[in-house]
Formats: structure tokens, sequence, C-alpha cells
């Protein structure tokens, strides 16, 4: 909690108005997580009324994005932020656009969660089931070290990926290979392909939300740097 | 011309801090244009030479983002912007982080550009074309609809992005028939099919920026509405 940028103003309703904007971050990432969780249930189930749900609730994460969005600029606006409170806000609205697609990527896999899939192809999806299951840890704790805004938390997130990155190239492999011996389900295993691709693309977005804590928390943008030079940043702290 | 918010301030050197963001904005779209058109040559003419150029040049691009990403964090320190120019800084900051993703897909085509295809499999690349001339096309309007802060040819750009999504869907429907017909070229046509994927990704990329636009000129967030509704936020410059 020492790292927060919280509870040091003078101004206790803008402490208020910066805690209000972390708290409808957090539901937000823990409504894309829920939904997350779900489309991997609904895919694994092929339970078509809980994707038919996911579609739905798609909106109120939009909706959030753009509440928190406004607010951000509101309080830019309004407080005229310098230094930390403004990587807060910026690092804020960074978060949410990749919440945001994050959902949107979810919509896809609920997507897939639609489609019929017969009794031999499905148990091509189970291979999505531990892919799944790495992508949702990420998730959850690129969320918990944005609640913390916790840089060495947010340094094992980003190290995460590169797991999911060959986890995903393995089922992709997989998949090909399948493809080449039952060619006529070709179109089914490509929606298998994409809900992978879905899952690593939501992996790097969980990366991208670890960079923006690193760089609130340090001061330092540390994207495309190295992970040895993103480590020296928060081991020196410089 | 006039739907910029610059020349009306009374500090100068603001008015030249925002004109320097925005030209540098122009920049890395224009170098980000550059690289894509490159990357569909490369990839019509197996160009490996010019694949690794686009592979070297990606860190300018990179580069330039966190450059423009801190003036706009100076700017905001310094100049504590309200109205209509926060709403361009907030639109910029949104814009870069687009435009460096779409940077990161125009990677992956060129990765594409280094493999080997046998002759038989180069006509699939030949496939690609239209598709990507589409999508050059719509970034070159929603950079020239940024340049202009035209919020009408922004709607236009949007509105570009359904005739993507539809040459996209026949594309694939194509390489998968492709696949069926010869499943040992599987791993290749999967290659086309992500490069297809990463066009279409662009073209979600410009509709992106084209949302900023509008936003940044009605002050009215249209993400996540319908065409319809944009048009009426334009039209009646509600």
């Amino acid at each position: 909690m020492e790292h927060t940028n919280i509870g040091k103003h003078i101004s206790e309703k803008f402490d208020e108005e910066l805690e209000g904007v972390r708290n409808a971050v957090l539901s937000m990432g823990g409504m894309v997580e829920q939904q997350l969780t779900d489309a991997l249930k609904a895919i694994q189930t092929t339970d078509v009324e809980l994707a038919e749900k996911i579609l739905r609730k798609d909106s109120q994460v939009n909706d959030l994005e753009l509440e928190i969005d406004s607010a951000c600029t509101r309080i830019i606006a309004k407080r005229q932020p310098t230094a930390s409170d403004l990587r807060l806000i910026v690092a804020t609205l960074k978060t949410i656009a990749d919440l945001e697609r994050i959902g949107d990527e979810v919509k896809r896999l609920a997507r897939v969660a639609q489609e019929t899939f017969n009794s031999e192809q499905q148990h091509l999806l189970v291979n999505l089931e531990n892919l799944g299951q790495l992508v949702v840890n990420m998730l959850r704790q690129a969320l918990n070290a944005f609640a913390r805004m916790d840089a060495e938390a947010a340094l094992e997130v980003h190290r995460t990926d590169s797991s999911i990155d060959r986890q995903y190239e393995a089922l992709l492999r997989q998949l090909m290979t399948y493809m080449m011996e039952d060619p006529r389900s070709i179109p089914k295993i490509m929606d298998v392909v994409f809900s992978a691709r879905s899952l690593e693309r939501i992996g790097d977005r969980c990366q991208n939300i670890a960079e923006y804590i690193i760089f609130n928390v340090h001061g330092k943008d540390v994207r495309h740097t190295s992970a040895d030079s993103m480590e020296a940043t928060i081991k020196n702290k410089r």
C-alpha cells in the first residue's frame, strides 16, 4: 500500500476522487476477469446461454471505460495534477483502454462458445483450457499489482508472458497437426486457433498493464525495454 | 484547419508545444504508414532485406511514441490545459498508442515476408494485396483526418472498417478452402491467415483513431455507439 499515490493531499476531495477512480478500475478489472472466466467455462461446456450472457454484459465493461475515462479527464482539468498524481491518471487511462480490449477478446471467445462442435471436435476445446488458466491467472495478478501499485509484482506479471507465448505456440502446432489429419474440420479448428490467439493477445495486454504500473511507481517508461533493464529500474529504484 | 485547437492561446509557447506534438504524431503516423506499405511490398516480392529493414526501423516508431507520450504529460503538468486543449492531448495519447500497435502488426507482417514460400504457395500472398491496399488507404485517411482534425473525414474512415471486415472474411474463407485442398501447405497458409488478421486489426485501430478525432472535435465520446448516432453527433454538432 505504501506505493499508492493516495492519501497525501491537502484536499480530501482530491484523495476521494483518486480513490474513486482506482476503485472503478478495480471493478472494471474484476468484471473483465469474471467475463474471461465465464467465457472459458462456456467454451468447455459449450454453454450457449452463458455465452449470450457474456456478450450482453460487454456493454457494461464499455460503459465503465467511458465513465473512468471522463472521470480522469475531469480530474486533470479540475485538479491539475503533476508528478506522481498525473502519472497515476495517465497509467489509469491506458490501463482501462487495455481492459476494454481484453473485453473485446473475451467477446470473441464467447462467440466461439456459441458454435456447434461434434463430439470429435469437442476435445479440441479442451486444449484451450491450460492456456486459458494461465491467462486468467496473469490477468488476476496484473489487477492485484494495479490494486497495490506493486512494481515487483508487475514485473512478475511481465515475465509470465513468455510462458504464455510458448504454450500458445505449442497449441498452435498441435492444432495445425489436427488440421492436416482431418481437413474437413478446418473451419472448426480455425475457431479454436483464433480463440488461442485471443488468449495470447490478452496476455500481451496484461503485459502492457504491468508496464503502466512500473511507469507509475518509478516514473520511468519501461515500454520497449528488455526485462533486465526493467528489473534494474525496479531494483535500483532509478 | 478551422477545427484545430491551435492558434488561440495567449502563450505562444503553448501553441508551439501543441503544434510540436501534432507534428510529431504526423511524423510517427507517416513512418508507420511507410512501414506498412513496405511490409506489403516485402510480402509480395518476398524481399527478405526489406523485411529486415522494417523490423529494424520499428524501434524508431516505439521511440517516437515514448517521446510524444512524455511531451503530452509535460504539457499537462506545465500548462494545465482544460476543455478542448486537454481533449486534444488525451486524443493524442490514445492515437499514438494505436499507432504503436499498428507498428507491432506491421512487424508481424514483415516476419511473414521473411518466410520461404514455394512457387505454388507464392500466389497465396497475392490474396493479401487487395486487403492490404484497403488498409493502407484507411490508415492514410485516418492520418489526414487527424492532421486536419476533421470529424466528417473521421466518420468516413470509421465506415470503411466494415468493408475491410467483409474483405477479410472472404479472404479467410478462401484460405480455408486452400487448406482443405492442400493440407500439407497448412503451416504456410496459416502465415497468410495471420497476416490477413493483422491487416484486419490495423483497420480496427484506424477506426479507434477516427473515434478519438470525433471525440476531440465534438467533445463527445462516440466509442461504443452506432454509426448513426456518431453521424448525428457530427451533423448536429451536439
